[in-house]
């Protein structure tokens, strides 16, 4: 035990928001165990705006001698913090915290998704310049420990694929469609009024926070740099009550997820909502949880589930940084594990991607519609695996609803634009990737 | 980029079973990509007693020249030797080499949960005396990466409980009692045929192997150490098809899972089968799939999901320790987390448990048979939650299923013995733990 917890390893926490205040919460009633099992962690100084706020949840903690500021410069100078702790979120600020302290020295802690989304390899580049650490568990999935799972526990994989359900909003949105049968629009609502939404819910409904979520593990397992604007992205909006219920009809459930998938010579990565067989490991997946599914070549078919988001959870995966690069620092190990991007793959452009499509067309409901939608799919090499002429809607229109096999994204999209410009049909009402040969 | 991948890690792997060719296969076929993304791993020498198979398995693995020992002594005396792999299982030659093998200064990686069960806090403190490391990932839950998750990313938390399904066979045989109406027999034979099951099968349907595996996580989660006597175990052989089917009625499935949580003053651990809500995380785990379900103040509820078992899961988890390894003793900073155990706490006796309880009662059919069971239960303070006077099984008998609130483990047993001493009570044909109070 002798080379044990020699040494009080200093914090300075910028941003007292959800995520900063939890952090300081685990931090202080945490503080025991912690020092037990690895070392005394101290929050040694606080930096955020709203001084009265920052006095308040100090106190609260137990923690009112710990000095506050209102400018960050005061942590990144303080020659006696080891470990900036950036939760302020947001690119602009957060890069100039995070770069100013990695070329202090200090090793830094993150939750900023936007950030390592965007310029994630610039900020592990400086923080190996600089013989530190950069840690960011919490920027995926909030408190479920992903990030260290596909950097270390299976780096001895090639992994084949990831996919995740990483935005808890949308999660939370199809699981309340599904179950209590809600319009979007109603469990949208719903989602806001219990704060899992915000008053604006692009971000979340549209697929773009998911896309950095799943642009940075896209970029651990592949070892080649995916920034989120390399994603293509397509929301939740247009999902219906509709195809919830020919999803449960066929045995599928209806997810929103990030995928991303290698072959060597490409990488594919996007976001857009999912039938997935209903026995597949995500589609228990409910409520605002989330999980990522990851596939490699020895491990097989694992799954990480929990709180992808909230104070508690996400400070859990903070700590979890700290304590570890606490301990990087006490055995003189900083800089242990790097960026490893070590390829540059190009995207596979959207068009050469390969899905079984779900298909819902809003028809004429007359003789020989359908063999005009056949011919064109078969023109275009589109082949179907189910098809049912489901329901006429009345004043003289009817829904067909199709699944095909596997077809390229390109030919799925000609075929579609060639069939609603048939004059017997008038709109396709939903196109929905469908996964099925998953167990 | 500079301080990366200076030196090749030479490692040695005792016995080439099922995991140690696993091992072999992912450090030859991922080579490349594992020098990449953290350094060379070459497997310096082998050790297996039956040469013939030694020499095919390096042959088929491209490793030919790798030479091959009868006697594990020459792996440890080997100073080239950096990492001692041990695979062959057991609990002494395999504490014999781990022995030597930490003795010798050599980080050690195994995959044993005999062994670390049995004496895992005694060959922890032998690898901190001498300054080095032994990992286990892959003695709980195979390929599932749960220990570092629970040891270093949940470390901000105290752990209020691990549940895990933690044996793939008893899965797979519940599963498939449950999914294709088999009686436990014809599952277990099934499983056998499949290679899931051994010939003699004690060790997986009494819960022993369960116990190796929870008595793991719960010294690793509580800091105090739990050896498997400690665990109380309760197998699957009496669950029957009647059971299983209940269960679906009130909204359960029946799993067995390893089950550890503590309260400060003392740990409860025991392994037994379980009626689990249908929505609980773990009750969609098939198959022979494992799933380990942790709850932290901080992180709420997560789940680990993956293989259990098998030569290349199993596999995947020593090669991630193997790296890990191979990261410490490349930044020099072995023993970078020891042992976690600083706490002594005690097991809590299996009468103070408290649980509700499924009860299936053989009875007369005849009037105050119910009045005479519910007297009784009320007289030793068992609450019931839930009765069903179910159906008459023909003969004069008929049969009652009730679930019960809360209720101490010394409580249910004494009314159960009390109830069986009724001339009007024939058995209790199944007595079964319910939790239902998760999500």
């Amino acid at each position: 035990m002798e080379d044990k917890a020699i040494q009080t390893v200093k914090v300075g926490i910028c941003g007292l928001g959800t995520v900063g205040s939890g952090v300081l919460k685990i931090l202080s009633s945490n503080a025991d165990i912690i020092a037990s099992r690895a070392m005394k962690i101290e929050v040694a100084r606080v930096a955020e705006k709203d001084f009265a706020r920052a006095k308040d949840l100090l106190d609260r903690a137990g923690l009112s001698s710990v000095p506050i500021s209102v400018d960050w410069h005061e942590l990144v100078n303080d020659e006696n913090i080891d470990i900036i702790v950036e939760v302020i979120g947001g690119v602009k600020v957060a890069k100039d915290i995070i770069t100013a302290a990695l070329q202090a020295g200090k090793s830094v802690v993150t939750a900023n998704k936007d950030l390592m989304a965007a310029c994630g390899g610039e900020m592990l580049h400086l923080a190996e310049e600089n013989h530190t650490d950069l840690f960011f568990e919490a920027s995926v999935a909030g408190g479920i420990p992903v990030i260290q799972a596909v950097k270390e526990s299976l780096s001895g994989n090639r992994i084949l694929q990831v996919m995740g359900i990483v935005n808890g909003t949308t999660n939370y949105i199809l699981s309340n469609m599904a179950e209590k049968g809600s319009s979007f629009k109603a469990a949208l609502k719903e989602a806001q009024e219990l704060g899992y939404a915000e008053a604006d819910p692009t971000n979340d409904v549209e697929g773009y926070d998911a896309a950095r979520k799943i642009a940075i593990l896209a970029s651990i397992v592949f070892n080649s740099r995916v920034n989120d604007s390399m994603v293509a992205t397509e929301g939740i909006t247009n999902i219906s009550s509709w195809d919830i219920a020919y999803a449960k009809e066929f045995g599928y459930v209806i997810k929103m997820v990030g995928i991303a998938r290698c072959d060597d010579q490409s990488i594919e990565v996007r976001v857009h909502p999912l039938m997935i067989s209903k026995d597949h490991p995500l589609a228990s997946v409910r409520d605002s949880y989330n999980a990522v599914f990851v596939e490699g070549d020895a491990v097989e078919k694992t799954m990480f589930y929990g709180r992808g988001a909230g104070s508690l959870p996400t400070g859990s995966a903070i700590v979890g940084d700290i304590i570890n690069a606490a301990r990087n620092i006490n055995h003189n190990c900083k800089s242990r594990w790097g960026c490893t991007c070590y390829k540059n793959l190009p995207i596979k452009p959207l068009a050469e991607t390969i899905s079984k499509y779900f298909v819902r067309l809003n028809v004429c409901d007359r003789p020989g519609v359908f063999a005009a939608i056949t011919n064109i799919l078969s023109e275009e090499s589109v082949s179907m695996a189910t098809v049912m002429q489901k329901r006429r809607t009345g004043g003289g229109e009817a829904e067909i609803v199709l699944i095909t096999h596997l077809t390229p994204h390109a030919a799925i999209e000609k075929a579609i634009s060639r069939i609603v410009d048939l004059d017997c049909v008038f709109a396709a009402t939903s196109i929905i990737r469908v996964e099925d040969n998953e167990e």
